[in-house]
């Protein structure tokens, strides 16, 4: 194995393209030297970019992509139709090995579906779950899965347990992590279908330190490590993280504008507050992993500044370096196994 | 029918029984003249804990009852066996025209099992939803199902935003309110089964304002007015609510303490924040109605204090005059005439 990580990185997506992409990529390459970045995109707008930077000219080369996949374009299609776009020339590098990992902060449904299709899944995972990591009291939590696949089986959830877990031990450092399967009460006997079939098989899984249900209240605190849900659920409780944190804040910020009393007050509090709040901020913890497929996909938020694209890029190197692909494909080889026993 | 609205209190029921559910009943009937409370519970430590109070003596009236359901008891079980509990004496005052409302901070499992079981769904209504006020920066929303009775169909969600509609109009003065389907994206495509299957039956309502899928992020921005959804997402949203909200405060109030100058500031703040933070605190919103039901069974709190208690029980008299149970029946009915043709 390569001592470089090799990532291509989707230079046209998000909100900040390609100018904030491209700057993350020049902090990474200039704090790691073991980094290779491939941008993906137009190559004139790219070069022009570029230019204005110093940066070790060899860490980052340029891969020609002459389209751009558009958030409102239907995932599916794009994928299919737009063979030159950014997301697909770079999921085709991972796909053919000259990459270890795409980073993109395009259209989710298209890295969703790309990832699937073009860099395809680990023999004997069923579904690649995407996995951001969510701010808690205690630190970070694995919230898995928030994808695009709805309607999920047991078996699906088992396999999220077992890969979240590898994640948050190797990538995080998180030594034994919990993992709790959200629910809407303590009891095992609580829950919907799904939840209530999954349990079992949870308790049963001897590579995993599950603890049982988590309700949603008890997940800001840091109930478990790796919390397990389907990806509605999972949408529901990152995009109201987000919500609730959002207006809370603002409220915050609004109360404190009311009196002249606390307008001093609030110019002396804003330094402790901003860094209180930056704990809480999800764009701090890099992108959200695509798990399971045959090399890295990561997705960085829609308006991912060159902080979190570079932290995105950096956490390729420890994904390599860790093997988590080889550690997935160990644990599902036992699973098989057994089935087959 | 008669000026008064007669509510059936549990007095035993929640963390501070019967002591704040006392004083909550005590202060209705004194802003109240128009409010007859009937305490259920142990007769002689009511009489004694009443015997505390001045206030207008014919308005509230003890029920003995010898038995308590505890939170831990199994629903079922409990609403059978404990046919002298506080809970099944005031359930059975409803079912039996001698209330016209029932208030409980007691388990919440007993409230949703009895409000079914004992005091009986309106003809033609499938499933009764619970139904939180939630607050958000433009006042409340109606989150609505956040019961115990998970796995629901499409009718069931349509039922929802029609008894949700009623409730915001008439209970909470909110004109024309507006109904969205909790979804993980906003176009009409999107969703897990339940939701698509739903969608196209919400657009066809004539007698609620849809406006399409809402996502997580938008509730407490207050993006709709009625918020739909099944109850284990319903459940998700409310918990994460609060413990978000919790988890940030607490955060707030770390990060201010942590040098002097910010401490100074925490001071001179801290007035503003208190009364912004109260806006967003749910328990300021009284109980949650349990919709659909032969009679009017509201769950507050099992935390609440006197002043939710109190609140809740005013709700019912709006309820009852405001007739939005004749109001349910109408709408329904017009649902099954439509069925017939």
């Amino acid at each position: 194995m390569s001592d470089i990580t090799r990532v291509a990185l989707d230079a046209m997506g998000g909100d900040n393209a390609p100018g904030e992409i491209i700057r993350g990529a020049v902090e990474a390459v200039k704090q790691r030297s073991d980094i290779k970045v491939l941008l993906t995109g137009q190559e004139a707008l790219l070069k022009k970019t570029l230019s204005e930077y110093t940066y070790p000219r060899e860490q980052i080369e340029i891969v020609n992509a002459s389209e751009v996949i558009e958030t409102a374009d239907p995932p599916v299609m794009a994928i299919r139709r737009k063979k030159d776009s950014s997301i697909v020339v770079a999921m085709n590098l991972v796909k053919n090995g000259e990459a270890d990992a795409f980073v993109s902060a395009g259209s989710s449904g298209a890295i969703l579906v790309g990832g699937q299709v073009l860099v395809g899944r680990i023999k004997g995972v069923e579904r690649p779950p995407l996995a951001p990591l969510i701010p808690t009291a205690k630190g970070v939590s694995l919230l898995i899965d928030c994808g695009a696949n709805v309607d999920a089986r047991p078996s699906h959830l088992v396999q999220f347990a077992k890969m979240g877990s590898i994640y948050m031990e190797n990538i995080i450092g998180k030594k034994n992590p919990t993992v709790g399967i959200v629910n809407i009460g303590a009891e095992e006997e609580k829950g919907n279908a799904l939840v209530k079939e999954t349990f079992p098989l949870l308790k049963e899984c001897k590579d995993i330190n599950f603890v049982g249900s988590v309700e949603a209240r008890d997940i800001p605190a840091g109930a478990v490590d790796v919390v397990v849900c389907e990806a509605f659920v999972g949408n529901v409780i990152l995009k109201l993280y987000e919500g609730v944190g959002g207006t809370l804040i603002s409220k915050v910020k609004q109360g404190m504008m009311g009196s002249l009393r606390s307008k001093i007050g609030a110019l002396l509090v804003k330094p402790a507050l901003k860094s209180t709040l930056k704990d809480f901020d999800a764009s701090e913890y890099g992108g959200a992993p695509l798990l399971g497929l045959n090399g890295l996909v990561v997705k960085t938020h829609g308006s991912s500044k060159a902080k979190e694209v570079c932290t995105s890029i950096i956490q390729c190197v420890t994904f390599k370096e860790q093997q988590i692909n080889e550690k997935i494909k160990a644990v599902l080889q036992v699973q098989e196994e057994k089935k087959e026993n």
